[in-house]
């Protein structure tokens, strides 16, 4: 697998991941299956969207190659049907989420790296693209959102600290690995938060 | 009446109903005139403009040609003063909202169409133009979005109906008849909404 | 010093200011310190970033000149650190933040007319300059917006009135000159409106 095959396959899964995330917190909110699923393609696709238009990277990819909007939406349909059959998965969602989150966070990194942006904007570029279109989905279910704060856990805190690894060892590790370590590194950060309880202090 | 100005008449309609439903939004939040007229412009203004910058169609309409910035601004004016001595007209409201609903969207869907772009994309655009501005209204006057939510009645739902069915038969019926046919099946089914209580399946 | 200069500075001031106050809107909402750097950089960069994007003025300002990113960062990081040592300085809050819109919504008018706008979109453009990442940090902390509604005090509408001033005198009194009048023109409004609680008549 190459490296633009890598890239491309964990887009799709990454908005599969958040796709299903977006349908998730519609639940107790009494939306059709239609509000489902424009929730699910604005939490998936909101953050490489918001990207794509500040760093005018036009055409944005949705529009170009469907099979995004394509996957966002059978995966919100899928949710939206197996959920009346399973309970409500907190635990299998905070992992989905961390998944999402990593995967997002350093594709965003990698596209602002490719188009030659300083070291700061790719990291500006990796939190919106992982955090954007989560902060979307809470403010249209009149959430707080969750990268401002749940309970105090890190998050966007996870996608900033994998975009500084993966801009400082650009060149030094092999592109395809270092994102790989990047997005793990994401990962296994959130994870802490979520089920060790790690935070940053607090604002009073 | 050749295509492009029925096209022009119905995008000065479309921003007038909405500049109206957005200017009756504002009742009971204690806004003064300047936020009326800033929630009218977001509502009339901004389906559009989230299409355009989406497509990178620049220049945005309403720069370009600025009568349509002051369509919205004068509906604005006209429906602050004239709610002074009217009772509050919810039945003509949602009667406008549906109009502006079935005007944009097909008016969005035949831009995106007149550009080349994938029937899926097309109709996400016809969905975008018909309903982004009403949600950006419904964010900041803090109600829950009418797209989502509105006691399950069917809404973007009736804009989706009508553009599939405007990308199914384009070719195939002369251009100004099918836009026509499009608006009016997306304002029946959204008053068959309204008045019938259409719904679809709720998320439990 | 010449006008690109004063231009400059008055971009990075005004930044600063507004980083502060997104930082201080943050207090009371149990933000960690990067949850506070990111409402600073919204409010401080939101509404530029929608100004380039809506006149297609790629890039934008924040991409190619980091020194704007950092200005928003350490200005929010200090703000986090004095505010653990100092009163909540509400008086000082407000006065700064009538200085950012003022700074703005001028330096928005002046970017448009620069680029050859028509004078109603050189208003709007100053407005949403001045008013958009104010407004985006109220929705994230689920205030209902400043620029709507803050007890009935007047906000937008001195934007509006000091670009409209600007408008009106460009060409006839010196650039840099009329930059700063406009701007203690907005400022001095402001003031009146918070101090002596100048109000426009609300809708009912």
């Amino acid at each position: 697998m190459d490296y633009e095959t890598f890239i491309y396959f964990a887009e799709i899964v990454g908005i599969a991941v958040f796709a299903v995330t977006g349908a998730l917190a519609a639940q107790g909110k009494r939306l059709d299956i239609l509000g489902v699923v424009v929730l699910a393609i604005v939490t998936s696709l909101g953050g490489g969207t918001i990207r794509d238009i500040t760093l005018d990277a036009h055409p944005i990819g949705w529009i170009v190659d469907t099979s995004y909007l394509w996957t966002a939406i059978v995966s919100a349909v899928g949710a939206f049907i197996l959920c009346r059959y399973v309970a409500y998965p907190r635990r299998a969602l905070l992992v989905l989420d961390a998944m999402g989150l990593a995967l997002f966070a350093i594709l965003g990194a990698q596209k602002a790296m490719a188009m030659g942006q300083s070291d700061v904007v790719v990291v500006m570029m990796a939190m919106i693209t992982g955090t954007a279109g989560g902060m979307i989905r809470d403010i249209l279910t009149r959430e707080i959102p969750l990268i401002l704060h749940r309970g105090g856990e890190i998050y966007a805190t996870c996608a900033i600290a994998g975009a500084i690894f993966f801009v400082s060892f650009e060149g030094l590790i092999e592109d395809r690995l270092l994102a790989m370590i990047s997005m793990g590194l994401i990962f296994a950060t959130r994870m802490a938060a979520v089920f060790a309880d790690l935070r940053l202090p607090e604002f009073i």
